[in-house]
């Protein structure tokens, strides 16, 4: 078989796309090309597009070494495995060529102080991400999902995907176990009245495609009520369809009425837990104003810096006697069960499949990116062979 | 045996006190009259005495009824039990008179939601505090330990003082039991890199009787290095000699000094625990800066409502992964531990029995407030038979 | 309106029934009197009409007070309320006449060590069980579910049913509240890989009315795979429908042919978590043979004494870095989320509707016990007014 | 420098040790050799000594590959560092060649499904053991610390050792390391009452070192009253000097006598925690009778398999709610803050310099290792300059 070169978007600074072509990057040992299906487009990726590099802060202070090729959520098919051939997927699962497969987004070192002290692994200090840390300019190019194939360099980790889970479901795997922050919330209880609780009600801050998978793996988890607070009528509509119990259009509707709204649901106490997705800064203090006394705010949506915002240290904090839990990424044990888990749950709500509310060619990235932005979709995908 | 009149420290008004004489209060059934050997002044009581009135924010709004008699840390001897005479400690020992025991601050009702599905008691709707919440304008009046005995009522919790601890680490107890919120801390723990954990280490903002109890504690539960920060060389001397490894001068030192110290401590990290007890807004967003990422902000020392403050979501909550553990206040079950291991504690750091620093006589309650106040001082309290 | 005598199923001593008539029982102040719809058999209602009155070993020793009423497993609706009429449920709801409730088995005394210090409700040294230790010798009698009508004293506590919920649904919700042992469980993980987490292995054993609702409970807390094991044909059907994903007859398997079904499904590794419901001693060891290293045993089957058994520390317990999780009842936190959950789940499994098995007169005590011990029921009810 | 041949005690089967001679090592690139100072005797040593050779069982079978150097509780310093002479220790302090150092007992593959998933170390399905199953008949032979220099592969941990820690203590690091169970267990608590919390009443079941270690460390982590219980006087008067507060000895008590014992400490309640350390089946249902109910046992001694045991399911485990915590190591986190902990521990407790009781000389390793099991013996080491 002759390969033919690979055609892959190419960011070469904020705003600026260009679709360029890289020769096809033979696997050196321990590494492998991924043929690749769908990759998604993530908050992230919408912040660097627009120029918001201050990621990460307070862990890895990193620039954005453009060019880049950007995507990392992504499956596609194992089109050829390095060295002898032998490579095995994060659970042990041989892999063969025609295998498909979910990408891990970031390669760990292993041996810095957070690796090597049982950190999440988001947190390691010289961390590796696809799609938005390595550049496009150095050999073998291809770092990226939005691309025709992708390389996959040694310490990384790849995921089998079940035959039965479509591809348009898979491609949300990523986002899916960025959600281990509340697996990781339900178990930080000290007191039986401490949540993330079997029945406690959930209050979602930003019904994008995070929040919304943060919906649904509260309800996998064992939530009672669920709401979602969202700005587009589209996006409520979708999460209703997912397992959410009320939404409320945060346009039509003040701070005060939101508030009433969750104790009105709640005997007058406040939500157990506010899962915070929005991704502004006032929706911080929004969050603990919606909070029962000693409920839990899981804060993920301020990624990127979008400034400072006040609140109060006596009513929200010390008397309310409030936890806050940071969520800076996802952890690799996440990504199998999110898919398993996934799996089981479009048989009760079918409208998983709906997610992928856009497929994208290479040659419209940018347009993508901005559908991606519109209230008007959900997960936005590049669909390189289309 | 005829009962005389019991004076007491009465707060007509904010600002306003008057030593007054009640009646000798027999004791109903179910009911104790406590006579009072030391009572301590704590950072509520000197709030309420400058009119800061607003306290459990967000939890139960109340108003103080003046007069009242203020006082919640107490220590005496069972004056009179009211009914048959029987009457069992927190523990289950039966009480008799003369034992000496220190008094529980607050009274929960066992009926609310709160009080119903395990929450910690001081989210109970309907609490009533001692020294705080119940008016001496009505019989028996006695409801604060600052007079010569004070008067129990039914679903109060009396703890036994064993013989060998002196009353004026006993006095204590009440502040003691609050750093439970960092026993809470240390079961939060979802991975084995968050804190608090053993060796972790460990920095309190405000080195007063509440920041150098959490010091002591955290010492007790396995801190590794202890730093101290606060205006005050007088209470950083103090902590010093109970078991902190370092101090630092907030006076004498700027925010970027004092995290440029603890990241050399840190090899660069920052600390893993933050205890804030220094009380002003502005040291929240000091305690998540002194934090490595992951690390977990203990608030304890707005209690009271002194104002906002400006903190990023980006760098301080989410892209730092921390947590943030709001302490509301003690539980029943931290007295008896408290007053147990603070007599393990002395053995080890003899200085305890120097964190009263001063006493004072009712009538001269009102410089006994000033001076607990004044950085030159720790623990201040009444002693209404001098 | 004239009150007519109230009938009731009274055990008089082992395998002795006789249908009794009582006078109708006026409310005292804080007393209310349930008119019973449905009340179940559970398993300690056979084992005391079986003899094995051994019980709460090692908590709380206790004698069956003969003649005693059984049914501790009951909704009916409010028949009176004692003192002023006014009486609130478990969690806050107002009642009156006509509602619908389900009846908490147990009060506790408030004020034993266990009672003051946080433990769970059933440690309670003092503990009174609705059918089963209060004595139908004395007046007002009614103190089970097996009756027309239910004498509730006070410190008991009612949960208003959810109009949608039927009540063949709702008189299952103690056995459902029992399976709070799975979320203490899910609480106690001190590393990410300790579960119970998201998308585990589950196996039960025992698919009895126990068993299936733990594995109930473990789909709607995100387990993965759900194996259960029985005896019963018709018990594991009833499993499968109820969201288990395999089931192995137990007659027709060895152990060693079910250890190698689980390897199976777990890379070779075992199962992450196994709920032991049989009731049997030798499923202790069976079920630390399943676990993979660093699993749980949740052990609740074994309520009653039926014997010793070997298990050897080396393999089952200290190199195999094993958890095992006491479970010796339910807390009345668990009944309203129980309710709501199920109501949840039934849309999704509409075989709960099934899950009552069989229903009996109260002159058919006798035979409906004896039913509830055969493989082919699950939950057996007593209809006291068919 | 010309370096000389090395001298090491090689156990060539169970039961029988010579000295032999090994060519000086040079290490290659991400290697280093140790010069060995003191080395202790563990029980596994022991019981690989007597043929015991069944360890790990349920987790990793292996065979122990005779000829072997054992050791594996190891202080020595740097004598030369491969490759370009960089080498950072496990908190990522650089080492030179003279810094004295605690050696990592084991290596871990970092690829196997245990590995990737979070577990703790010793759970790796591909482990390495210094001193246990590394051949000596493979060069470079000196895979063991009884031996003048010892020979460190890639991928295992140094740690670097204070100045001020003598190295009789530092020897200790790894049986301190392997409390870390009881970090874990601290962290399990999902409600207040649950071990192991701030002045629980301790039980340590052989006073060996290990028991001796957890011990300490359950006084470190803030235990209240702590007993341990031995057959050697020898142990408990080394015990009590190290921070235990009661001794019982089990030759001259029944275990109703210690059941008896320990009730009366505790209001007639029983243990919160029992650690097994005597490393005998019986032991453990002696520990499960020995707790209060819901309390925790922490099972650590039978590493090795010494045969089975009869326990009561009902009143041991599901009546009892009990907690069971199989600690199978040690974990890589716990080595440095267990040596700057026994560093504190010191100053308070002096006797910690006395807890190596016994030195012998490499010809002497045989009487040495009897030693170790004589009841006059805490820890023995071996000193190869000697």
């Amino acid at each position: 078989m002759t390969r033919r070169s690979v055609r892959a978007a190419t960011l070469t600074a904020p705003r600026r796309y260009e679709v360029r072509e890289y020769p096809w990057p033979a696997p050196a040992p321990g590494c492998v090309v991924v043929k690749v299906e769908l990759s998604g487009i993530c908050g992230t990726d919408k912040h660097t597009y627009l120029g918001y590099t201050t990621q990460y802060a307070g862990t890895v202070p990193r620039e954005i070494p453009f060019p880049i090729i950007q995507g990392h959520e992504t499956v596609g098919t194992v089109a050829a495995i390095g060295g002898d051939g032998r490579y095995s997927d994060f659970e042990g699962t041989p892999l063969r060529e025609g295998d498909r497969v979910v990408v891990g987004a970031n390669v760990v070192c292993g041996r810095c102080y957070y690796c090597t002290h049982d950190f999440p692994y988001f947190l390691c200090e010289n961390m590796t991400d696809y799609g938005n840390n390595m550049t496009a300019a150095i050999p073998p190019h291809l770092f990226g999902g939005w691309a025709e194939h992708m390389y996959i360099v040694p310490g990384s980790f790849l995921l089998r995907v079940p035959d039965e889970l479509p591809s348009e479901i898979a491609v949300l795997t990523e986002v899916m176990a960025v959600t281990v922050g509340l697996d990781r919330a339900k178990q930080i209880s000290a007191v039986p009245s401490e949540p993330f609780l079997f029945d406690d009600t959930v209050v979602v801050l930003g019904a994008g495609p995070l929040g919304v998978c943060f919906a649904m793996k509260a309800r996998m988890l064992g939530a009672g009520t669920i709401v979602a607070i969202d700005l587009s009528e589209y996006r409520l509509a979708m999460a209703k369809r997912l397992g959410v119990d009320h939404t409320l259009n945060a346009q039509h509707s003040s701070v005060a009425d939101r508030i009433a709204f969750v104790r009105d649901l709640t005997h007058g106490r406040g939500a157990d837990v506010v899962v915070e997705c929005a991704g502004v800064p006032q929706a911080v203090p929004e969050g603990l104003d919606l909070l029962r006394p000693g409920g839990l705010l899981v804060e993920a949506g301020n990624f990127s810096d979008l400034g400072d915002v006040s609140i109060n240290p006596h009513r929200h904090l010390c008397s309310k006697n409030i936890r806050i839990f940071g969520v800076g990424g996802e952890e690799p044990v996440s990504y199998g069960p999110s898919v398993r888990q996934m799996l089981r749950y479009v048989r009760h709500y079918p409208a998983l499949r709906e997610f992928v509310s856009h497929r994208y060619r290479l040659d419209d990235v940018e347009a993508a990116v901005e559908r991606s932005i519109a209230p008007d979709s959900m997960k936005v995908v590049i669909d390189p062979w289309l």
